[in-house]
């Protein structure tokens, strides 16, 4: 039985789970964190794009005085790969309400030589202590209730079995989203889920960094298939989350030139819109 | 007579325009420039945030192997001043078709310290290399024509006359976003506008990072008044614009916590969207 199967009887909790052992960063010298990127949160063999944006982010929340991301802009150099790597803090100003900072990641090569794989430049706050004004015109997605949706365990594995990740995560896709699974693309570029992890954890500020990159893209439904690496991310954290379950809609309006945009909405169980997202992509045209 | 009163008889061209004046940058050493942040774009006292966008920008394009920005992401850190200031550029990666590196700005306190103002994470690239597929659902908004559109000239002051950038540019906004400045907000957080050089000089990828930020805040329209700080911005260039004016729409959906984001969509005069921007800005609520 797995890790997580075992843990979905006893449920995961804030500072005890996977998500937040796989995140762990031991400080090494002021600023500088050793961390080692698990294999569990590999999509077919990468290292996903929004846990490495989760790690960076705990190093930034324990270098900076602040312990919420509000705005992280994350540029994607090379592929990482799981094992140790380093993260390198810098901290540009503190100031009462926001602190800014960057980090890069670096791994190794073969000569032992550090090869930066992400660098990001964070502004972080404390969300508990913004007001509870909200004027918003932005509405929670059309996605139906969680049981009529799909994940990668509801047969034919419509989501590539191979992939770890598959197993920390609770991904239920909205079937009007997953024709790509059938062969029939809707031609619109819309992905659309209930997102949890695997063993029950609630969500926080620093597992919406996950949940906006943790979907199957979006080229999927706009009918091209293959790798759409990420060049750049930029996300909004703007509320914590309640607990339960969030639901992620992405959405791409334009590809052009071989790159496209993905859009990320969170929404958590209050209907709240907890998180935005936006990344620049490469697709391959063909 | 003003210099961009003059030079609207013959048209400025790109590399000769007050907008490429004031954002030369000189090289000092190896990857630091001088630049002098021109009292010509101001919006009441401060330096506007997309004028500061493109003098990064222009320090990263002669930085860079690559000449085009494609994502920018931008925080905020101090208020910037008219005069002196220092550029230092870091390269992060050089590749193929894409190259990342760093920018930030500072100026000097009274004892004569280095503050810093901006910094920002870039990727850069070659726009005329792209392929030219477009496959794009997003539609060019609904902005009556430019005769129908109300800048600053034209009457009662809608937009503060005080601000020198107005000076600079052609702004022409669409009037059911101009509810603000007859006292009568619309309630929704939408601005639109044509948008152009006052002195002719046609868009170019550096001056699409100038556009993004150049409208009225939608706070105002929401019904808000007073300063709204951008923290964080973040623009992706799309495609090279065509020569003509640009139309700038700008959507503010959620305003939470005393913080919202700005959405901007630009497009040409061919009727491409060639770039996108996103920012989180602080509102004063009360």
């Amino acid at each position: 039985m797995s890790e997580a199967a075992s843990a979905q009887a006893v449920r995961a909790t804030i500072g005890d789970s996977e998500f937040d052992r796989d995140t762990a960063v031991t400080l090494r010298a002021p600023g500088v964190y050793d961390v080692d990127l698990s294999p569990g949160w590999t999509i077919i063999s990468a290292v996903n794009g929004g846990y490495l944006l989760a790690v960076l982010g705990r190093a930034l929340a324990d270098a900076l005085p602040h312990d919420d991301p509000f705005t992280v802009s994350a540029h994607y150099l090379t592929a990482s790969q799981p094992g140790p790597a380093v993260i390198r803090t810098d901290v540009a100003r503190t100031g009462r309400t926001l602190s800014t900072g960057q980090a890069s990641l670096f791994q190794y090569d073969d000569e032992g030589r550090e090869v930066e794989r992400i660098r990001v430049l964070a502004s972080y706050g404390d969300l508990a202590a913004l007001p509870d004004d909200v004027r918003t015109t932005a509405t929670p997605p059309a996605i139906p209730p969680m049981e009529h949706c799909f994940g990668p365990e509801d047969g034919p594995a419509p989501v590539d079995g191979s992939s770890a990740i598959t197993e920390r995560l609770m991904l239920k896709l909205d079937p009007s989203t997953l024709g790509w699974a059938l062969g029939a693309p809707s031609g619109k570029g819309e992905m659309r889920a209930w997102f949890g992890l695997a063993d029950g954890r609630d969500p926080d500020p620093l597992s919406l960094l996950l949940a906006v990159d943790a979907l199957p893209p979006t080229a999927f439904e706009i009918g091209l298939s293959g790798w759409v690496p990420t060049v750049e991310l930029t996300v909004h954290v703007r509320c914590r989350p309640a607990p339960g379950p969030l639901r992620v809609s992405i959405t791409t309006r334009n590809l052009a030139g071989g790159f496209l945009e993905e859009d990320a909405e969170v929404w958590d169980s209050a209907d709240r819109l907890v998180a935005q997202s936006r990344q620049l992509a490469r697709v391959r045209l063909g």
